[in-house]
């Protein structure tokens, strides 16, 4: 086995030249297919080529990049599309990681080969993973057509088009060509910043499983409506979400999160008693039995909630499933972070969706997490140490040297 | 004493008339000085001008009919300005039972005078009982140059200008001139029809205690941050507000309303931490020593709220003084209302505010009430029986003559 000697100046000259694709402060605003993010798809398939990888723009949009040699072939990869107004890092750092690794081993003339790939919009703009479950073959044509923009309602059809991409193929996973699939992400999270510890171990994807809660009581006038009368749609909203509050820890598991991000009161008005309340609720573990555990706590207090003077009910808007990463790539990955950092790596979940969620459900995969300084995610001043970019890299580069030598 | 007799007839096709000027569904949409409010108004002056008063509209959009008459006088008005696409009756039932009565007096050639005024924006599409308050001298000419359109904030001088009302001389009381302000007005809630009572005789106008509450905390992913280290600004202010609702019933006398009308959380999307939240809580009460109560134990709420992981600050957006009605005038409506419909009325306090909390400051007022169909209010289904509407003009003309005549 040969670690190949990657180049930590090309990295970080790479990943901020794709930063300049939408800069925005020090972050990015490249939405799929905006005019920016098509220009870094055209110049993230340039990059490739150079590497010595034969590069394609596919049919969705994904970019991919296939080492040209025989012998054994492992997928590296990640996104290159950004939420609004996000950081330069994200998905960005693995698939960039990926080229390094790719073009170092191609440079040093190694045996067998890494395959990078840069999914088409994993951060949602038009759909789920669309680029990710095309590749898996988990998106049919009726899928695509039925996509479009959450931000402006424009069809993804129609962007496709204006992107030259209508009519192209779309790449496919070729059966028992990869040993498996590597993704390196940002953590998103403050953990490993607060344990001082610099790589994380994917063990699981969680499942993120949310609801929509829908209060409905009788809108009337704050000053003139006695107390005993009112059937306020707020206030039962309020109740049931402390009582959620209350309840979950029983429930949960030890890394479970739960999180109510949206709840309106309708009108909204100061002196009108609120007659209807809406709420979106999640919660996300990697353990099925966790998340069935919890949905029935939940269903138990929307049914007592009920039983109040507000009609409330329970609405499911999505179930994924937990998605274990596969023991054998982690263990490549836990040995090479031992190596290169010894003691300062720990076992982990994700929990944020990924497009490895995806690759694991037709071959084995694995991630890698780098610190995020301060936990800040889905925000421009997103950051990571150069130091912990590179030796996220050098540790991805080594368990791709182990595997593809096993 | 001789009680006129009314015209049911006319007043309620003066109602229906009237109705017509911005007309929605069964109710009307006629925000002060829109164009209907305006035509409303001339309409009001000529049906005064036709029952024998002095009519003018004077440079704040007030409409006054004045008696011509010697001899002693009473005020009687309300307001004929709408929220949007609400009710038909709200103040212009007040309005146009003191035409009635002022002209029914008139054709009998009783003597005393009843004036009639239609205070312009009760319902604060400007500002804040812009047309009362200047009547009664609390409206100063900066203080018409501040208020401008809740909606879509032209400035109120615009909207003068255009209703050819700038310059015009504003009206105001002539001291001396009454013996006292009466206004009739609907329930607004559902306490007169639960209880099969016909009338309600004000003892008070609740002060209006009103504050945001913002609470700050820290936006973050809601994949990736754990329980432990999340700083959640919604969870905090759903805290707080079910924390209210367990200690105000404690706090509160025995008419006391309170009411989170509005609460928002931002960003208000799914899968991220709240990073701020804001509410918008008032209550109300006739005492100013529970006002002073609830004041004091939501302060002591906060303060324990802002010991948690957000930061929470409490802002006074308004404090209003109970207003006490005159106890001779209620009386007055009392005897009146056991004359004409005995053992079915009831004194009550007023949640809502009124011009009358207005010229209460500078002479005897009282209120009365008629009942709201179901308590709706501020909806264009608000309505009230005719029979009650008939009879409430009637108690209110025969206190009228026992006044005039005392």
């Amino acid at each position: 086995m040969t670690i190949p000697p990657i180049n930590p100046g090309r990295l970080l000259a790479d990943l901020h030249a794709l930063r300049g694709f939408g800069a925005y402060e020090s972050g990015a605003h490249r939405l799929t297919f905006s005019r920016e993010d098509i220009d870094s798809r055209r110049w993230l398939a340039d990059r490739m080529r150079e590497g010595g990888l034969l590069a394609e723009i596919d049919g969705i949009g994904n970019v991919i990049g296939r080492g040209p040699g025989p012998g054994p072939h492992l997928l590296l990869g990640s996104h290159t599309d950004t939420q609004p107004h996000a950081g330069w890092l994200d998905g960005a750092l693995g698939v960039l990681c990926g080229l390094e690794i790719a073009r170092s081993r191609h440079e040093a003339d190694l045996p067998g080969n890494v395959d990078v790939a840069s999914w088409a919009d994993e951060e949602e703009t038009w759909g789920d993973f669309p680029g990710s479950r095309s590749f898996i073959g988990d998106l049919d044509e009726a899928g695509i057509d039925a996509m479009a923009n959450r931000y402006d309602g424009r069809p993804l059809r129609a962007a496709l088009a204006a992107a030259g991409l209508a009519g192209r193929p779309r790449a496919s996973l070729q059966p028992g060509r990869y040993r498996g699939y590597l993704e390196a992400h940002i953590e998103q999270g403050e953990e490993l910043e607060a344990k001082g510890l610099k790589l994380g171990i994917v063990t699981a994807i969680v499942g993120l499983w949310q609801y929509r809660i829908v209060v409905e009581g009788v809108q009337n006038h704050a000053g003139t409506t006695r107390m005993a009368v009112r059937r306020d749609a707020g206030l039962a909203a309020i109740k049931l979400a402390a009582a959620i509050d209350r309840r979950f820890p029983d429930l949960a598991g030890p890394r479970t999160v739960w999180t109510l991000g949206r709840l309106e009161f309708f009108p909204g008005a100061p002196s009108v008693i609120p007659g209807r309340a809406e709420m979106v609720f999640q919660f996300r573990d990697t353990d099925p039995a966790v998340l069935e555990r919890l949905e029935g706590g939940l269903r138990e207090l929307v049914a007592e909630a009920d039983d109040g003077p507000c009609k409330v009910r329970l609405e499911t808007m999505g179930r994924t499933t937990p998605q274990p990463m596969d023991a054998s790539l982690a263990a490549a990955l836990e040995q090479a972070a031992e190596r290169l950092a010894p003691g300062r790596h720990q076992r982990m979940p994700s929990g944020a969706g990924h497009d490895a969620q995806q690759l694991a459900r037709v071959m084995p995969a694995a991630m890698l997490f780098v610190p995020s300084i301060g936990g800040i995610s889905h925000h421009w001043a997103e950051n990571t140490a150069d130091a912990d970019i590179v030796l996220g890299c050098q540790v991805l580069a080594a368990a791709v040297a182990d595997l593809l030598a096993a």
